[in-house]
């Protein structure tokens, strides 16, 4: 799925901050392809953008509808369709984050048929992957892995392209899932992918490359999540990454959504290694990335940075707070071109 | 799904025996739930089931019409539709394990609508699944596990079912792939599940029981595959299995489908422990089930069978050749009632 850009982000009238997050995501990474902002009264959310009409963004250039909101059950709220459909009367391509698809809302299927525009649901691919075949692709690849959920993964491969390309580097992000699909425009939410196509999805979206080319990989779940390891492993598998950074949050003690305690770093490193082998022998770990928000101090911080780096003679830093740095600078060291 | 039973076997005009794969399996294991079987002209396989109409079905009690063949593609041939719509006017319910979906075919869709039977897409699941707990449920568990695909796994829980209720053991077959479900008459297809519920479908598939409940679960692909280890994975997972034995075929050189070499049993049971105990910390294999039918001389195939027991201290048979009772008594040591 390619989504055309730029993009006019709706809101709805979500109640706060938290279910706008993939909007909001996209204006934290891609400001500049966001012409403005629509939301119904009521709306608590705020991205921060200018204030559009849907004519407002025609005229600016847009030429997609984001629907950049989460909400209970992943049901669009019926009061939410006439703003889409008057998107769609005006030529914009829609494209949704939901569980429910677009066009099983008559009204905006009828439209969109009528238009000719086109409706992206994020959540769903209508691309017909080839199952796995793990064969060596050219070009090289990182991922991003973790000891949880919801650690960094997505924020850690932004941050590494953003970085990668400030040196020079020819890389590229590759999304995941549905919020990095909107930052960078095309991608599979790969949990969304049918369970015999995981690989073989994941090589569509990584495919044979220049020599000097990386793909950084957004990663999904942790081999260690009860729910999401398969998902996990066939990402690992489909993406045969060069390199991998594990990703943590250090104040976290049972995963997320279930009981079960988190895997140390450590861990994280020896199973990525063991399971990530089969399809790229040479495969290693360059960093990590920890969240250290929950720690107020900085000293604090560097402190459990610099003893994580002794720890396994790594890289490790806070992207958020002191950037990637680091990390490219191994990756550097480990990969010259 | 729960498929109504017996079944009449529709074989239609597939050219041989591996085409009608599918319906053989069920006639092997399950003959007492067929009536009989409907070929139509230039059919070259024979499930050795009485011949009969659709009528003479119905006479005889059939409940579904099961499509039990594979073909080039997946797609319902237009010359069997008059055959399913048939079945579908004389009441019968209709299987299919093809790719395509039934009522993607307008004239079976429009028939059984107005006749009030079930479709059933046994490789399309329209349950909704919850995503994976990893909480600890109540009874016990087996599960076959493999060097590949292919190696026996569905053989292999099927003759352990059948060993296990013959010594009184409250077993039950778990089916995890198309051909089982029309074995066991429910299940799921988990490669056709959307990734992010894999474990949560295979929760759902054996759930708390009675303490001395044995299901027996049927493994797919193989931790080593590099298609579909996510599957195998989040199929563990969800099992959470106290006992496993690992599949293998002693021949083959490299894994189905793709280049890359077979693993080792031994290294088959260390990485199944190592990330099976994530859901179930206690988690053991139980015995070897190694396929000798490329071994023509039985001397031969227990030499292999007693070298590999030494090597591991496990039992290990074919199941084809020689049964599983040995896999079966160490179950009875290793789990007291």
């Amino acid at each position: 799925m390619d989504i055309a850009r730029p993009y006019l982000l709706f809101l709805g009238d979500v109640p706060d901050a938290l279910a706008a997050k993939t909007g909001l995501g996209i204006v934290d990474w891609r400001r500049d392809w966001c012409v403005g902002q629509m939301r119904l009264p009521g709306c608590g959310a705020d991205a921060k953008l200018p204030e559009m009409t849907i004519e407002e963004a025609v005229a600016a250039g847009a030429k997609t509808f984001v629907v950049g909101v989460v909400n209970a059950g992943g049901v669009l709220p019926d009061h939410w369709v006439a703003s889409i459909v008057a998107a769609i009367e005006a030529g914009l391509d829609v494209a949704s984050g939901l569980h429910m698809r677009l066009a099983d809302v008559p009204a905006i299927r009828d439209a969109a048929e009528r238009r000719g525009v086109r409706l992206h649901d994020v959540r769903h691919s209508t691309e017909r992957f080839a199952t796995g075949k793990g064969t060596r692709r050219t070009g090289r690849r990182l991922l991003t892995v973790g000891t949880d959920c919801s650690v960094g993964k997505k924020y850690t491969a932004l941050a590494l392209e953003a970085e990668m390309r400030l040196r020079g580097f020819n890389a590229e992000f590759r999304a995941t899932g549905q919020t990095g699909v909107f930052i960078s425009g095309r991608g599979v939410a790969i949990d969304a992918v049918v369970s015999d196509f995981i690989s073989g999805a994941v090589e569509w979206l990584t495919p044979d490359n220049q020599a000097d080319h990386w793909d950084v990989v957004e990663g999904q779940g942790s081999l260690f999540h009860p729910s999401f390891a398969g998902v996990t492993l066939g990402l690992l598998h489909g993406a045969q990454p060069d390199a991998f950074v594990v990703c943590h949050e250090p104040t976290r003690t049972t995963m997320r959504g279930v009981g079960h305690p988190l895997p140390t770093i450590g861990e994280v490193i020896d199973m990525t290694r063991a399971l990530g082998r089969l399809t790229n022998p040479n495969i290693r770990c360059v960093g990590i990335a920890i969240n250290t928000a929950a720690m107020i101090s900085e000293d604090e911080a560097r402190t459990l940075l610099a003893e994580t780096e002794e720890d396994f003679g790594l890289p490790a830093s806070d992207p958020v707070r002191f950037g990637v740095g680091p990390i490219v600078d191994r990756l550097q060291t480990e990969f010259p071109v």
